[in-house]
């Protein structure tokens, strides 16, 4: 079998910074033979606490560098982008496009069997209702709670996982969810599956997490699929991470949250 | 008498983001008839975890935005930009320039009776050493230890103020600068100052904290003196503000940190 072009091209993936490599982890998991050019806008992270109008137009610069690199799909790994600006992807790109919203929602739903859903996330991601309205679209009767969440990408970058002050902390932000009883959290944040075990702590262990970035890739697998461009390839990948700056413990920081050592990263050009 | 027009020119201050506004509050106090124009650079902030070369290049857009405004001198509010890229804002400017960092280290030796110095700031800041060769510079026989505390920012934005969670974090990033009994903590970065109280719970009140702002306030009235461009007038002083972003809880998290109402904050364009 001879493999198109298009086949071999990577797929691309962008994220505020390196909390999407969670997503890139789940990727390569779910499609080991799939060439991937990962890009974080390190120099501008995070887009969390940013307004909508500068989220939307970092997202239509990361998807002009993906361009560039002849990607043959997108995978928007950041909550907040995914949440107020995937139409800019959309309208900038001219392959599909896959956001973290709709499977983590879809999988929430499935996943919930009293249909009382926990979403947590950025200050932006929360303030967009993106997956109350995401999940509400796909079961009108599900109870979903919202919180943000704004220190929990500090706490795990800094690598407090399982530390006493990151628990008091979760245990606040988790309260009003654990009230109202839900039975299944979003992780609607790609920094948040480093912090499962806190928050599985918080709930006894009772409530289902999802993490977006498993059932993205999913998604991303479904899509390949349907446009007939998944790489018939059985060699490794090539997966190239591209950042805007290399700052301070980027590599430490990058490998917690790939589960493997990062390989060559490059600055990319043209952010600043 | 007549004030020449550059009397009557606004002083610059820039910062990575909001947490400048303790530096302006200090102005404010010192130089009630200074005019003012602040501009934070909300739509990338924190500088702190980034590398020297971005915050190099950052500075030197900061800096042609206030010489846009004809100010008459420029305060580097932030100890990071201070710390790595003074001398491109000297470069980019053709006024006076005064980063926080000289004065902080000043004002530390000054209080120090035992010459026992501690330095918190942020990654960039710390890793730069520049608080510690100015102290040095001053006096070699000093001993001076520091520390990174990289979860105070978002913990000082997030109002966590008084928290157990904050006070669990800062009695790790302290317990190093309390084993070397340090009798003086230079707060090096604009919103430690916010944090004071759990800071000095910390050392049970026994160490001297200098907040670098105030000890900056003073140096600019010297600087302002020097060069004969003090403002003459008794009027109320225009104080502008300008930021790349407003962001979600931009106004509650701004009147935190400058202490009062901040009245109207535009947008400066250019910065995306």
């Amino acid at each position: 079998m001879t493999s198109k072009p298009q086949q071999v091209q990577p797929i691309g993936v962008f994220d505020s910074g390196i909390g999407g490599l969670t997503v890139v982890r789940a990727l390569m998991q779910r499609l080991p033979h799939e060439n991937i050019v990962y890009f974080g806008d390190t120099a501008r992270v995070p887009y969390g606490p940013k307004s909508p109008q500068v989220v939307r137009e970092y997202a239509a610069q990361d998807t002009d560098f993906l361009m560039r690199h002849t990607v043959k799909m997108i995978v928007v790994a950041c909550n907040t982008v995914s949440s107020v600006a995937l139409e800019v992807v959309q309208k900038h790109s001219k392959v599909p496009v896959v956001g973290v919203i709709l499977p983590g929602a879809k999988a929430a739903v499935e996943a919930s069997s009293k249909k009382r859903i926990g979403v947590i996330g950025t200050v932006g991601t929360i303030a967009s209702n993106a997956y109350v309205n995401a999940i509400r679209r796909l079961d009108s009767k599900a109870t979903v709670v919202s919180q943000a969440c704004p220190l929990f990408v500090p706490l795990a970058e800094e690598g407090l996982v399982d530390h006493k002050a990151t628990e008091l902390i979760a245990k606040e932000y988790l309260f009003p969810l654990k009230l109202q009883k839900i039975d299944t959290l979003v992780l609607g944040c790609t920094h948040y599956p480093i912090l499962t075990s806190v928050i599985q702590h918080v709930f006894d262990g009772a409530t289902a997490l999802i993490d977006s970035g498993i059932a993205t890739a999913e998604e991303v697998a479904r899509v390949l699929d349907e446009h007939g461009v998944k790489n018939p390839s059985n060699q490794k990948a090539n997966v190239q991470f591209f950042v805007s700056d290399i700052p301070h413990k980027f590599t430490e920081v990058g490998e917690r949250f790939l589960g493997q050592k990062l390989g060559r990263v490059r600055k990319a050009e043209g952010f600043l």
